[in-house]
């Protein structure tokens, strides 16, 4: 069972670390040189659009995924042809355009925040009129991580934002929210749907620093609501695969946010936390095995370590945690690692995570735990 | 951090899969050819003895261990001169012959059953007369999986196996035992000393088929005593990582069988079922790294693939269980890999290790839990 994964990060190294076990080779068509992935796979390193790279990658696989998403839907679409591409290049689609996405989870009953594309100075008086001031700014395609947004206040900088990056761009209404949620589910071949518990995600820069899993003080409508929205888009779009939602809680309403589709960063603390991790989920789902259980073993918080990776020994003394590395070379706002700790001990849990954030350069205290809104 | 491993079969593969993550890189040397190792860290394919390639794998790295004990321990002594060599080569030495490894456990008051050596006809009389019959007869070295030993039931088939196989043989007494067990213990480089808790091991045709952990039925004197066995060893050798004793049970008394000077099949329940594997424990101590935590998390049953592979659809509709292949061609009587059932409810771990059992070709009941003796 040989499993072709297009982009070579710490996704797709983990994919295989987890998939190894299970008898599955992996290949990794990453553009970039000595990517993470490397270790556990071979590499064919070229652009994602060449066409010949990919077929070759491709035909030598049992199955294509990813581990991130701009890949292009064309070529996915392409491939489908020879080797089955899961989740569907529809899924692709979805998530690299942020409009089509909140069409998306709109067209399925998925609320959103208010929303409205914008391509020129034209269009801000009627987006802002859906959306209110503040509101959110962003470019259509290609931003992660934060990057390619920003809150606008004002008119005036929304001009401004429109200006330095339009044409297509879209504005959303600035949510008020409790808390962010994440949900991480896997769907089967044959049907098959699974769920872990849902994860209080926060947010520092952009950049995704904390999840706490299970969810504190989740009303089980809450739960009950996010899994039925999964299973929604999973049904719209023929997914296989995992795929994680994230939500802005607001009381016990759920706004999708954006949808990822493959593991997700928010579901690393199932490595040590979960009974099967998210990481071989998918692999089970994309080679057509039977799924495994998604239930939480005690609690989890996740910390990722952001631009330096502090001394090993360090981490490794607290107790409950578990190292997890990238084998990237350091920059700052890079993700590097993380760290699962987990127990049975909600406050155990979150002390070793503040000691972990701690070494990791976080000033000040954890994040608290947000519970129900 | 860069481990070299002499040996690149599934031990050294596992080792890599817990060790990657710690952000650790592996060489393995290895005579066989694309051996189980070879998919998650890169392989020097020469023998043992070879002086040059052992120098280089070596040279490349920031410590020596070995997933096998068959490594001449003249070569790992010279290795010491330039690089670390955990755990210590005269560990080796004990484990590599029978004879000076029962000296070794006597040493340090650690039971054996009755022992002698035998190199020709005429030592026979002298060993019954200390081992009683049946008696089992051992070569001294290489001996693995029941290879090299048989008992013998009278005088006469003491000669032919002697006449057969020797000289370089030992005699030992017929434990009539309750059952065979084995500690995992882990010893840290700062003199820190972990214990797993101990395994209940069932062999078939001199090979492990089945481990159940925590050993059901423990008496906390038996507990006690293994691990202070386990611990008189690791002060005796000055040993670093990760080590295993197989006793026999007998009564609240425990006999050494014999030890291994690294991770063990009757440890690999851990991967699934302790908050840190052997695996990560070994790669931990080794480096001089904080070990992790030993405790189990409910109850855990083990089963050895041998010979093939079963239908992994098969083995992963199995509730808790957790499949770990080695990437091994089939062939009779080979290890292919093992399946982790893991719980909290023994009975439920039980009945998911008989069907795992079932497809794997055992015919007939799971030996059963023998509890205490």
């Amino acid at each position: 069972m040989k499993v072709a994964v297009l982009g070579g990060g710490q996704l797709g190294r983990m994919m295989a670390l987890h998939g190894v076990p299970l008898g599955a080779t992996f290949v990794f068509l990453e553009p970039g040189v000595a990517p993470p992935a490397g270790q556990v796979g071979s590499v064919v390193q070229a652009p994602y659009g060449d066409a010949a790279a990919l077929e070759a990658v491709a035909s030598s696989a049992d199955v294509v995924t990813y581990e991130f998403e701009n890949v292009p839907v064309d070529a996915a679409r392409r491939l489908e042809s020879t080797v089955p591409v899961r989740p569907p290049p529809a899924a692709l689609e979805l998530a690299q355009d942020r409009l089509v996405e909140k069409q998306g989870f709109r067209s399925v009953g998925i609320p959103t925040p208010a929303f409205h594309p914008v391509d020129d100075a034209g269009d801000i008086e009627g987006a802002l009129a859906l959306t209110g001031l503040p509101a959110v700014a962003k470019t259509r395609r290609f931003g992660y991580d934060g990057k390619g947004q920003a809150v606008v206040k004002s008119a005036d900088e929304a001009r401004e934002f429109v200006e330095a990056r339009g044409p297509g761009l879209i504005f959303e209404a600035f949510v008020p929210f409790d808390r962010e949620l994440s949900i991480i589910a896997v769907a089967g071949l044959e049907g098959e749907r699974l769920y872990y518990p849902l994860t209080e995600n926060h947010h520092h820069q952009g950049i995704l620093r904390f999840s706490y899993a299970p969810a504190p003080g989740l009303a089980e409508s809450v739960r009950v609501r996010a899994e039925a929205y999964a299973e929604a888009l999973i049904d719209h779009l023929g997914y296989v695969g995992v795929m994680a939602i994230e939500f802005f809680q607001v009381g016990e309403d759920l706004l999708a946010n954006e949808m990822a589709p493959r593991v997700h960063n928010s579901g690393h603390w199932t490595q040590d936390g979960a009974a099967v991790s998210q990481f071989e989920n998918h692999v089970r789902a994309v080679l057509g095995l039977p799924l495994g259980d998604t239930s939480a073993r005690g609690y989890a918080a996740m910390v990722n370590l952001i631009g330096h990776v502090p001394r090993t020994g360090d981490l490794l003394n607290v107790p409950g945690a578990h190292l997890h590395l990238y084998g990237k070379r350091p920059r700052p706002g890079r993700k590097l690692g993380h760290v699962n700790v987990v127990g049975g001990d909600v406050d155990e849990v979150m002390a070793g995570a503040a000691r972990i954030a701690r070494h990791a350069g976080w000033n000040g205290p954890l994040p608290a735990l947000r519970g129900g809104g």
